[in-house]
């Protein structure tokens, strides 16, 4: 079965699956009935379903992952509640002496624009810093949580000195509708980037299972491009050749549309 | 796989599954750590697993059903919101012409008692009667149904003229959790006849996929009887040889509790 | 308090609210921090929140509605899982003699386009005898109904002649977040007009309850636009001044971007 | 508002709520018909109501939370999955320097009976040792988070090695119904202490909110008892004066019979 290294002590492990590409085609033809049949057909079911956010025949199919990973990012992952989860329990048992720490060039300095993220890679020697510092305070911690234990102490006590880099592990079930959620806010630019190695592993593994939807899922979602109703009346203007008005467009947002015209291979406008 | 015929051309039939008795113990190790494995061991863990309402590892089993079924058994149906359901569309496609039409023995007087039940089969001169004006109105509404396709009006508008005894499709996925929780409540004696006999349905299939905690979800739900703090006190007393004093209990209450001690064999004090 | 019209016998009744725009701008501080609060900060963060998907501070706002509504359109409705319904029980209660019949400008001919839809309003005459079909129809079960109930048959079984056009009515409450994708999807051209009225109306007092984000759902999300990955190609071939090449995109993909160009203001290409 | 402290650092406020003991038998009205409506009828209703099962009119209640809490707190009170929550963002904003450290009475020594559990408090030595640790890996935690930001270093990677009895907030929204089940959950014997008090002091709150459904919610769950099909047997045994088999019970499911039978007053079988 798929398995992925990430992190340093992660992993993710398929477990199990239920359905493919041919179950939401299956499911889709319940509804919108038979016609013809043909596996071309199935493709383009399949996109137009995506295209069209019929979001049901997604849910016919299932993943059971087991992944490990540190609590700080289980945290952010468990806000994702369409789901089922069983996790490790440090009440019941003992906590491994596993803590994830960062390498050099994910260590970044604040950003000053986007409030949440970092912005470059900090300097080698302060890197270095930072990775002793996080040893010394996973291990620190660690050496109170074994001490507690020794002492008799209660598990479910002595672990609350334990930090958030530590790593826990479970067993995750989710529908691919609901996966493809979680993978696009997690594999954004602006999450995390230790969930985000979480949600490229996943999304390697969803391109194996279920290609024609994985496909149309980069087509109509994580490649597709939103433009607001004001960026909307800022094409018109530019398609007319003329500069757009930006009218009721704060700074940001001004910047937001820029960004996506870029994209659009136009830059030279102003 | 698994089929079944329900009702008059109804039926539930199994598409897939994912886990079975070990996938449950599988995921509760995860949270409560090894132990030891035996055969034997599986069977107790599922066990205190269900007695002491620890139900995510029963959420690491799915089933996929297809279900074909009368509109108004659907509507009682999809107030279980914890599934994935794909249905047939009468906007998409043409309705068939099937319509439930009770049994004689399934037709049955208003019950007084419980205002939404039936008590008695009717007398079966009545029944027949009945049976003649459910088929009288499924078949005019039908030809309505049909007059309207054939002159053109959008299947949309002509399908709102079809009784809820109409029969529709859909497949139906679930966790076995969330399933347990449909049986308990369909299966009751209180449900409505004609969706207790698909919960039974499943109920047959459910024991031969996962038989341990199916035979747990009967020991510890099904079979099970819940006491209220008064309840409790009655029996306290009655265990001291004394008459229970119904405190702060209603009369409906006073003959919930003579229904319970009925089953507990005492039936002779008052 | 807020009461809406819908349809020949229906209604949209506002029960309750918690919170509004600033219970959003209350919830996202928590978050986010504190910052400025000036009043026109407000409702830059309600922007976005919404501009980013940050979903979670619209959920922080909740509404009651009592609603009474034709079978057919409570079936599409309870469809959005999200949300807590208490509806009227035909097993416990008679079911009142009202039945939904269209206006004529309301029955459509089938779509040959849109398999799922109407076309246009059809001829006069044949209005007319949909709607005296609608209403012998309804009448007709009606009495078989009402003959059942007389005779003493279970009101749960007689309920079953009565067509999917009866009314019914229930209590729904749900979340801003949820009620924002509701709207979303009912309101569209593509749902069926006996849904959207509702969410019309829902819409109009949703518009006075939180104006900020009504202002903001409807500036990136009902009026935005998404652009494929593919349709992303063609604008830039289209902004360089070239014909869209429309690789891999199907005849239907094909009119669909069009159809957006259209809104552009781009007809003549071609 | 009800605000209560609770541990060292945390509180639990009553932000907002909507509907309450009235709200419930509205709703149910809508499904149960009108009937007489004299207020001791009310009563009586939310009791039947609760009694049965009849959870829907339960979520016609919500309230919304501010609360403080320690994060492993957090991280067991999050897997309640329906509620909406806004959660102090650490990658947005810095942590304060708050850390649970708890009290000598609840510094237990690891139960050996219940796994997931403490016993007795430790001695007054141990516990003063322990409090020590708690403080020292808290502080020298911190300290290089503290240093960490002050170098410049990213929020969101020096926030990794705070421990998680570091202490977050969130805004947490919840239908009655589900709030019910939290309360089930965490306020029983086998909740660990830290999360307890918090279900406690909600609790407090929630019995003057809706005081009919909170009673109704003790006398029917929280100080119910659920007899297991095999302890149904054993009553029935001792009612009729035997002594119990235990047919099909492992030596556990005996003592929990025990356990029951000391609150029904039988001690002295055997």
């Amino acid at each position: 079965m798929f398995t992925r290294q990430v992190l340093d002590y992660g992993f993710v492990r398929v477990v199990d699956t239920m359905g493919d590409d041919s179950a939401i085609v299956q499911a889709a033809r319940v509804s919108y009935g038979d016609g013809t049949k043909a596996p071309s057909d199935d493709r383009s079911l399949i996109r137009y379903l995506m295209r069209h956010w019929h979001s049901t025949p997604f849910e016919m199919c299932e993943v059971k992952l087991h992944v490990k990973l540190p609590v700080f990012v289980a945290r952010q992952w468990i806000r994702h509640r369409t789901a089922n989860v069983n996790e490790y329990s440090a009440r019941y048992s003992i906590m491994d002496r596993e803590f994830y720490v960062p390498d050099p060039q994910n260590i970044c300095s604040q950003s000053t624009i986007n409030k949440q993220g970092g912005a470059d890679p900090v300097e080698p020697v302060l890197a270095d810093a930072v990775q002793g510092m996080f040893i010394d305070a996973s291990e620190g911690s660690y050496k109170e949580y074994d001490e507690m234990l020794e002492a008799g102490v209660a598990r479910e006590t002595a672990r609350m000195v334990l930090p958030i880099n530590v790593y826990t592990q479970w067993y995750w079930k989710v529908d691919l509708h609901n996966l493809f959620h979680f993978l696009r806010l997690r594999s954004d630019p602006h999450a995390q980037y230790e969930i985000r190695v979480y949600a490229d592993a996943i999304a390697e593994f969803v391109a194996q299972w279920v290609p024609e939807a994985w496909a149309a899922f980069q087509d109509y979602r994580l490649n597709a491009m939103s433009l607001s109703a004001m960026e909307v009346e800022c094409m018109k203007t530019l398609l007319m050749g003329a500069d757009p008005a930006y009218e009721n467009m704060s700074g940001r947002e001004i910047s937001e549309f820029e960004e996506k015209m870029k994209r659009m291979g136009v830059t030279d406008y102003d």
